[in-house]
């Protein structure tokens, strides 16, 4: 296979692209013409570290790659614009796997509205797929940071929290899933494989006046350890608050695990916690609705550092933060 | 070691940041004010692919992956802006050496003016470093594409060319220096290991009208192939004025190769390769030539397709496009 033909391949796949692209994939560099402010992220997956080729299709891996970095965009209340990728093939991975990957990724980018802009293809021992994205917004002031919580401030987190990581054991060890119904099963490895990155939550939360925000990506212990920190504020969340995915108690349970764990510590949920005045709680659990996913309250911000979160009898939850190099 | 130590240690190292950066590493994405027009562009560098960290230090690593990214924006005649890298860990590269291999990317970014404004660390099988590179220009049209060559245009190149090929067999097979001055050795060797972004030369071609542009990265005959098929031409490039490196011909000879073959095929000199109009030729000359770098004609645009590199008595030197996968 040459990298050159593979990629005229995908070039004739991709969806038309956006209106601030002038060049697009196949000279030495793509042309924008972004105007406003832009926010960048990149965000790797790496196969035997973040996916397993037997538990994911080539389609979900792109996917999958794609919503991981779409996330961070979410998370700054910036709409998308331009992706470029870096597909890293092992030597037993062919070409029509290549072409499925970038269809997963195509599919996903027509989506959201995100222009595949430019890309690079080479040997690796393992499959890896890094994406750079890049989103706008009118300014810099409208995108929303990690750091601007304040004490009083109420905290939020939308859709479903745990699935991910359910997800992710019931692929690793299949006969936990005779604990739940099917359908529940289905959804949580779902969730795993195929997430969904909170666009329009992001700009909807933005809009009614999110003052920080981050994705789920590491888990909630970890990231909302992150926004503490960057602002400088204690986050206190309640275990009983949070808004965990059907199927995850019943997983936990059959694995003897405790179930708030799975939204914790394991991560990959991709959705959105941000921190809100009170007066604009009621107008971003409204806006973030017409979405089509909800947003709860799950604790406060107070001055001080660190995350706690606890159990109804007061019992301090184990925050163990994501700490590993993944 | 932690992502979040390693990125920490790493974060504290950089060069401040550029004026259009707002937000640079740290949150959930890196926030700039671009105005005008951008050129992005991707590059990757796999362990055993495009180095062997048996040659290369931790700090050549990081400048190359660099370099080679940057050199997309050289093509486009583009200004530097900002950087952003995923960095692929295998188990036994320790801490110590990751922070040396952003080192060697912050002294080039230094160098060139670039902001590392953002990136991800994961774990890998092979140490994998991916780059994406933003640069700018004030509109779309003061970007120089591969698009744009005319019958007629002069076809010119910056430097010196063939050292990187040469660099890397010396490596390979140590005992073919001795057929050479120590001095070009090591300056094929460094060719190899630590490419120049041609960052000014790109910017004066563009000035000076150049009316197509490509970086040198997989070997004149595949580069030159690319730009030809993107204008829609032929080039008829003369195998004699070539500038080949010092001590290419001797490290050809010692090898029984040809020595034009380490500048068409073996790729990496990371020069340029442009076509002007006959008129702009002298002034693109001295304006490079203020760059400190030498620019050469090595022939002419004219109807049709592909690439003729032909020798003093007129035989076709054989174009091997570099195809394959790497």
């Amino acid at each position: 296979m040459g990298e050159f033909e593979l990629l005229e391949r995908i070039r004739e796949r991709l969806p038309p692209a956006g209106p601030r692209v002038r060049i697009g994939m196949g000279d030495d560099a793509a042309v924008t013409l972004p105007g406003g402010a832009t926010a960048t992220s990149v965000d790797a997956i790496v196969d035997g570290v973040h996916f397993r080729r037997e538990h994911s299709s080539p389609a979900q891996i792109g996917h999958k790659a794609l919503a991981a970095a779409l996330s961070d965009l979410a998370a700054m209340g910036a709409e998308p614009g331009e992706a470029y990728t870096v597909l890293g093939v092992p030597p037993d991975l062919g070409e029509d796997a290549c072409v499925e990957l970038f269809d997963g990724i195509a599919l996903l980018a027509a989506a959201t509205g995100t222009t595949l802009a430019g890309g690079d293809v080479t040997r690796a021992p393992a499959l890896t797929v890094a994406i750079t994205v890049v989103g706008h917004a009118p300014d810099a002031d409208s995108l929303v940071t990690r750091a601007g919580a304040r004490p009083g401030d109420i905290v939020v987190v939308s859709g479903k929290i745990g699935a991910a990581g359910a997800g992710l054991l019931l692929l690793e060890r299949p006969e936990l899933a005779a604990s739940l119904p099917s359908d529940d099963a289905e959804e949580l490895r779902r969730s795993q494989l195929e997430p969904q990155p909170r666009l329009r939550v992001g700009c909807a939360l933005a809009l009614a006046g999110a003052t920080a925000m981050i994705d789920l990506s590491d888990g909630l212990g970890g990231d909302a350890g992150h926004l503490a920190a960057q602002s400088k504020v204690q986050l206190r969340l309640s275990a009983e608050a949070l808004p965990l995915a059907a199927g995850v108690a019943a997983v936990a349970t059959a694995a003897g695990l405790e179930p708030a764990q799975f939204a914790v510590s394991a991560g990959e949920d991709y959705e959105l916690l941000a921190t809100l005045p009170p007066a604009r709680l009621q107008s971003a659990l409204d806006s973030v609705a017409g979405t089509g996913t909800k947003l709860v309250a799950v604790g406060e911000v107070a001055g001080g550092a660190g995350v706690e979160i606890r159990q109804p009898d007061g019992r301090l939850l184990a925050t163990t933060g994501f700490d590993q190099l993944r």
